[in-house]
């Protein structure tokens, strides 16, 4: 074999080691997409049981966060990887913590359910809570393919429709409060209420922590704690 | 100069810079660490102005965290490292990650603070706070101490220090509750005594979470989601 031939092998299987490890990280996405979601239905449903199932599922995630921080371990030791390749493994580092913690916040989400499932329910299932959730549903969808395509403009809607998602858990919030004021037995219900909303919130800022990461991956440029709203004029 | 000269001349120079990223690391520990202090003194004290200046000064560990990220990339880049250099400069790229977001749980109670200053005050000046606030300041201290001495005996003793944290929450948040029943007037303040009591649960988490990376920069055993209790048989 000629040494060109041994490089252009090399650098065809690491091209492939870091082809797989990007579709892992999707894979580990689109897992939590599927718990967040289902986590969702079992509060909308009153189905403490999925609520349990969401729960019980959570090592799942928590297995392909090993796995794959374990192979970017091995790859930075085995590649010494450089430039663009080297930021996308620091990348998909820091995104998988947030995957996993996005997970960790659908546990929480699905033993809410489970408890509420045993509770009184209000005559509109749940409303406010389902459309906050489907928000941020979207958003984390939107993250996740503003990662597979390293697509920078998707990355800043998201940044935008945090904002969004920020307001609508203020409101909720109020609204929650009053209702406690007006009905003081539902304290204990609509805690539960308040907490899965908060969970829901978390989710948008790990769903905007991935995007930042993408757009470290794409432009080099750490564009944590900058005001996002005067980014996008420099994006474009 | 000989070969073996510049070896060991590039060896050493590699050992300072990995010891410059360990310093920074402890640094920005230490800011985080007087943080929080700071933010349960607000509360404590009903100082409205501590508690603003603590959610302002969040951006000095922004930028921390950003030059500290920056140097881990670049060691990474033009170093190459392998085995337990690679570990601590993975360690230390997640372990920055829990400590911003120590920051942000600091932030989020110094603006609480501030609201609550504003309101009345309970006779005992929020003491469960303080006791939840002590215990987790202490936690966050032991495991920035198992960081800088490579302590895993130390990780484990925050591993079981967490699980009383959780405990302490959850007792002030029944708490809560009552208090709220039986004064629905006092709705609005308890909420925010709840969402304080949150963070420094959360705080806790990370740093049991920092103290995981401990365990596997030294033993390159990646302790997440294991059962910690069974963890400590392991290793004694």
């Amino acid at each position: 074999m000629e040494a060109s031939d041994l490089t252009g092998h090399i650098s065809r299987r690491f091209n492939k080691d870091l082809e797989d490890l990007r579709n892992r990280v999707l894979a580990m996405g689109g897992l939590v997409e599927s718990q967040l979601t289902l986590a969702i239905s079992a509060i909308v449903g009153g189905d403490s049981e999925l609520g349990l199932q969401v729960a019980r599922d959570d090592y799942k995630v928590n297995e392909l966060e090993v796995s794959i921080d374990e192979e970017c371990s091995r790859i930075l030791a085995t590649r010494a990887p450089a430039a663009s390749d080297l930021r996308l493994i620091v990348a998909i580092i820091k995104t998988i913590t947030d995957l996993e913690r996005i997970g960790d916040e659908a546990e929480k989400i699905g033993y809410l359910a489970s408890k509420l499932a045993g509770m009184d329910r209000p005559s509109n299932s749940y409303r406010e809570l389902k459309t906050l959730g489907t928000h941020v549903s979207h958003m984390l969808r939107d993250a996740m393919n503003a990662f597979a395509r390293l697509d920078v403009a998707e990355a800043f809607d998201v940044f935008h429709e945090d904002e969004l998602v920020d307001e609508e858990y203020d409101a909720l919030t109020r609204q929650c409060i009053t209702f406690m004021m007006e009905d003081p037995r539902s304290i204990k219900r609509v805690l539960n209420v308040t907490w899965a909303a908060r969970s829901l919130e978390r989710i948008g800022d790990h769903a905007k922590n991935i995007c930042e990461y993408v757009v470290y991956m794409v432009q080099g440029r750490d564009v944590r704690h900058t005001d996002i709203s005067k980014m996008s004029d420099i994006e474009s």
